[in-house]
């Protein structure tokens, strides 16, 4: 694979011969580890922008379509080394405020920062924001299951990856010989506060990758039926 | 004029026989209170949305293209009465704060409110933030100079009604049988954090005035010549 190639992949990760991660959905259920609340399947990522692991990201560009790799990567490639400043005393007030009452093994998050509590001691708890996987090697299966190339799907993929919250659904994609044309219903860009900054994003993407001279968003506003009649 | 209909007018206001404001570039300066900050020519309002003050508003009701009008308001039909309770004392360490040194007649803002120093009393400075024509009779002289009625023309003055950041000579304006295609290079838009709701709003008043059927905005990112030698 090149840096910048839009591919689809599959991957079960592994700590200490225990599934932890999976994008396939049979196998979580087998291992215990299902959550109803993730889409399984393959997931798309551009490869060398850090959307994976660093060991995941750096295999992919030896790797081939279809081809599967079995990898042991150590921490520095996976999660991070353990970090002992991130093992901090936070004071008991602090839970008490948020009406949390610590306990041991806990997960809480405190400024942004995800940890969990390690002991209690008088009025201090002692929390490691250390990721759960921080100093962990781990061994990933990983597959690439499709290279992007359509110059349609590159597009779609990119919208996706890019502005998520918009439905694929309602949008149409026309590449034509030296152009592309992304037909949005308007409505859907009022929630998307930085919808400018995004679309400038993925149209460079797009430009980028396809042999074309122009992006156009188009946002359509359609009369309502109520007020033609 | 109908309610909603685009007018360009022309005005003159006077209080106690003194100009105060005027579109009227040679008279502002003959008046002496020419602001070369102030871009000077007729206006463009929509009838009845409250973009001008009340009594100006409901006279354009009332007129026709080409009409004068000279028109006497109350305070009620212009900047509202002298409210006593929007005169109000500041301590002086408020002013210290901000590093300003108040004097009678002084304009200050404060908590975005303007208004103006009336007196200093030891520790404490009384703050007029009634408008300063407030409570006055004014005399206006209204004048309906055209009525945009031409489609293309109808699309353009909404755009610079409620995008004034756009830069129009950017910007393409296409009225077909029953479509409008509004053109913007794309990077225009990155400024704009509210654009999703802003062209909703133009392309419903847009679709309110115009026998159309669909409004289309269309961003268009062209590839840059570097990158395509």
């Amino acid at each position: 694979m090149e840096k910048g190639a839009i591919v689809k992949v599959s991957y079960s990760g592994y700590v200490d011969g225990k599934l932890f991660d999976t994008t396939n959905e049979e196998l979580a259920k087998e291992e215990g580890i299902y959550n109803p609340g993730i889409r399984y399947g393959p997931i798309t990522v551009i490869v060398g922008q850090g959307m994976l692991i660093p060991g995941l990201d750096e295999a992919l560009l030896e790797m081939e379509v279809g081809e599967e790799k079995e990898l042991e990567l150590p921490p520095e490639k996976a999660f991070g080394k353990r970090d002992p400043s991130k093992i901090r005393l936070v004071p008991l007030r602090e839970f008490k405020k948020h009406k949390i009452n610590p306990v041991v093994g806990m997960p809480v998050t405190i400024n942004n920062l995800v940890g969990r509590v390690v002991s209690i001691n008088g009025g201090r708890v002692l929390v490691d924001f250390n990721h759960e996987l921080a100093g962990k090697t781990v061994k990933y299966i990983l597959k690439v299951e499709e290279v992007v190339e359509k110059p349609e799907d590159v597009v779609k993929e990119l919208l996706k990856l890019f502005i998520p919250r918009l439905n694929m659904e309602e949008i149409k994609v026309e590449v034509r010989e030296k152009e592309v044309n992304i037909t949005i219903p308007g409505e859907m860009l009022i929630p998307l506060r930085d919808i400018g900054v995004l679309i400038k994003v993925v149209a460079d993407e797009i430009l980028k990758r396809l042999d074309i001279e122009k992006v156009s968003f188009i946002e359509e506003f359609k009369r309502k039926d109520e007020k033609s009649q």
